[in-house]
C-alpha cells in the first residue's frame, strides 16, 4: 500500500535528516520529550526565553507549542515563535493540554489559534471537542470516553474548522486533514498510566515533520510509533514489572522502531 | 487490626474514586511525582500559574504544596489555591523541602502557614523541628540525625502546634495528629540515594487525602507505600544493579503495592 | 602513576566529604544531574530565586551554573550566585549550553564571564571554539566536528584566554589548565543519543571539584566517571535494549563506579 511506503521512506530519512525539534513545553515531561525525540532519529532544543525565541526557531526543522504548566512570559515567547515559524514555513504542533481545565488555558488556545498556522493539533478526544466549541466532561488533563463514529466526525470537523490536520489520540486514533481520514488500532492502555504519553506522541509527530512536507504522514506515523512501541514494550513485560519498566522498555522500543513493527502489527485503516 | 482493614479499604477507595491530585511544586522531581501518582491508582495535575490557580483546585481532590525551587510568583500561587482549597474542604498538603537551607524558604513557610490551614505536613525531622522554632544542622535538603523518642516528641509537639496532621520521614518514621502516634520502621536506606523520593512521598500522601477524610490514616499508608515499596524493591535488585535499577523498581513496586505487602512486611507501632 | 593515585584518593575523599553541590541549571536535566551528584557520592541542591542564591551557595561546596533553558531573572542569580561563590572561594562550574544557538545566549555567557571566575568550564568544542571566537558550524546543542589536533589547541588557548581549565568533551576528550593536557579515549557514542549526558558530566565535575582543590584533576575524572560508565553500561546491553536501558545501566555503573573501572579500562595520555 502506498501509506506503508510513505511511512518506510519517512523512517528513512528524519534518521538522515537528523531534524532540529523546538519544544516550548510543560516542566513536568520535558526530560521523557528530549530523548523520544533522540529515540526516533531527531534532536531536540527546548527554549522559551522571549529574547531569544526567534534566533532558536531559525535554526529547528520544527516547533511544538504545549500549553501544560502555561505562565503569560511563555504564552508571548509561544506566539512569537509561532509567527516567526510561520513566516519561514517551519511546522508548528500543537498539544492543547487540559484545554478545558481552566479559563486560562481556553483563552491561551483561542489567542495561539487567532495568531498562528498549525501544521497538526493532537490532543485527546475530550480536548479537540474543546477545539471546537462542544462541552465533553474533562477530569484534569486526561479524558476517557470514546466512541468510533464520534471520533471520526469529530477528527474532520476539527481539521476543516480550524484548516489543520487534526490528531486524536485514545484507544482507537484518528488522524484527519479535513478530507481524508486514518484510524489506528493499535497500542496498550498501560500507556495512559505513564505521565506524558501524551506530550511525547506530539514530540513525535514534531520530529517527523520537520523530515518531510506531508504532516498528515507525519502525524499519522508519530502516533503509529508511540503505540506500537507501546504494545511492544507491553509484551515484553515480566511478572513483577509495572511502570518502571514499561516506561524504560517504552524509550528502548522507539529507539529500535523500525518498519518491520509496523508491517506485522500495524492496524492502519484508511477511510 | 482496625488500621490494617482501613489500610485495605482506603486502597481500594483511591483505584475507584481516581483522585486527582494538583501539585504547586518543584521542577526537579515533578516528573517522578506525576509517574508515583498515576501508580498509586490517582491523577496529577501540576499547574501553578496564578492565573488558573483557582480553576485547577476546584477541580482537584487534593493539593500539594512542596517549597523546591521556590520564586515569588510561585508563593502567591501557593497562597492562593491553598485559600481556594480550604475554602472546598479539598484538603492541603504541605512540604516544605530544606525549611531551614535560606531564610526566604523559612519566611515562606510562615506566610504559607498563616494564611492556609494545612491537613498534612510531611518533612524530615530537621525540617520539622524547624517548624516549632527548634535549631537543628540542615545539610542542603536532607537530614541526618534521628533519635526515636526525639521523633515521637517533635511529631506530637508539632501537630498540637499547627493544628494539623505531621508526618515526619527518616529511617524510623512518626505520625501524629497531636494526640495518636504511630510508628513506622519499614524502609531501605537507599531511598536517601535517589532523588525526590521526599517529594514522591508526600505525593502519595496527597493522593490517599484524595480519597478519604482520615488525614491521618492517609499519611500513615502515603509513607507505608513508599518504605514498603523502597524494601520490595532493594530486595530485587542484582549484583551490578545501583540506583536507576532501583528507581524503576520502586516505581513498579509502588504500581503492584497491595495490603499483602502491608500483612507480609508492614512494622506498625501504634502508641 | 600520580594522576591515578590523586584520582584514587578523590574517590574517596568525595564519599567522605559529601560535598553539596549547587545548580542553577535547566529545567530538561535536572532530575538527572540531581542522582547522578546522589550517584557519585556527593549531595545536590538546586535553586534559582535570587532571594535565596547567597544563602544557599554559601552552604554549597561547589556551584554549577549551566546557561540550558535561560531567562532574565535566572541570569541576574547566576551573577549574584557567581559573585558570592568567588568571594567565598567556592569554585564555579561553567556550562556554556549550545553558546552559539542564539545571540542570548552568546551575551549571557560574555556576561558571565565578565563577572566571575569560573574554575572549571565544560563543553563540546564548538562550545568552547565559540569561548574563543572562533566560529563553528553548530547544531542546536550538539556539535559534530571532531579533530584531536584542534582539541588539543582549543583546549590550551581557551584555558589561558580565561584563566580557567576547560574540558572539551566528544569522542575525544582534552582537559587543560593552559599549561597540562590530559587527553581521554574512552566513551561511547550512544552518549549523545540520551540527552543531558554534557549536563551531568558537568554536575559530575561540580561535585568532584567540592571536595578537592585541584580542579583539573576533578575534570578530568569527572569525565573519566561518565565515559567510563557510559562504557560499562554499554557493555551490558541485551538484544532488544536501547537508551531506557542504557540510561538506567549509565546510572547503576556511576553509583558503582571505583578505582578499579579507571585501572581496567582508563585511556589517560598526559601531555
Amino acid at each position: 500500500m502506498e501509506t506503508y511506503s510513505k511511512i518506510e521512506k519517512l523512517l528513512i530519512d528524519i534518521n538522515e535528516k537528523n531534524p532540529l525539534v523546538h519544544h516550548i513545553t510543560n516542566y513536568v515531561t520535558t526530560n521523557d520529550c528530549a530523548n523520544i525525540v533522540l529515540a526516533i532519529g531527531a534532536s531536540p532544543v527546548m527554549a522559551d526565553a522571549i529574547n531569544e525565541i526567534e534566533d532558536i526557531v531559525s535554526i529547528s526543522n520544527s516547533l511544538i507549542i504545549n500549553i501544560g504548566t502555561l505562565n503569560d512570559t511563555k504564552i508571548e515567547s509561544m506566539i512569537k515563535a509561532g509567527i516567526k515559524a510561520n513566516k519561514l514555513n517551519i511546522p508548528v504542533i500543537l498539544d492543547p493540554v487540559g484545554i478545558s481545565a481552566s479559563k486560562y488555558r481556553t483563552e491561551t488556545i483561542k489567542k495561539l489559534l487567532k495568531e498562528i498556522n498549525f501544521s497538526v493539533i493532537r490532543g485527546n478526544l475530550s480536548e479537540i471537542k474543546a477545539l471546537c466549541g462542544i462541552d465533553s466532561i474533562s477530569k484534569g488533563v486526561d479524558s476517557r470516553e470514546d466512541s468510533c463514529r464520534e471520533g471520526e466526525k469529530i477528527a474532520l470537523m476539527a481539521a476543516k474548522l480550524h484548516n489543520t490536520v487534526i490528531a486524536i489520540t485514545g484507544a482507537v486514533d484518528y488522524i484527519s486533514d479535513g478530507k481524508k481520514i486514518i484510524t489506528l488500532h493499535n497500542g496498550n492502555k498501560i500507556l495512559t498510566k505513564v505521565t506524558g504519553t501524551g506530550c511525547m506522541t506530539t514530540s513525535l509527530i514534531g520530529a517527523f515533520c520537520g523530515a518531510t512536507q506531508d504532516y498528515f504522514l507525519a502525524a499519522t506515523l508519530g502516533i503509529l510509533t508511540m503505540s506500537l512501541s507501546g504494545e511492544i514494550a507491553y509484551d515484553s513485560l515480566k511478572e513483577g514489572d509495572g511502570i518502571g519498566s514499561f516506561k524504560v522498555k517504552l524509550m528502548d522500543s522507539i529507539y529500535n522502531f523500525s518498519i518491520d513493527d509496523i508491517n506485522k502489527r500495524g492496524k492502519i485503516y484508511e477511510g
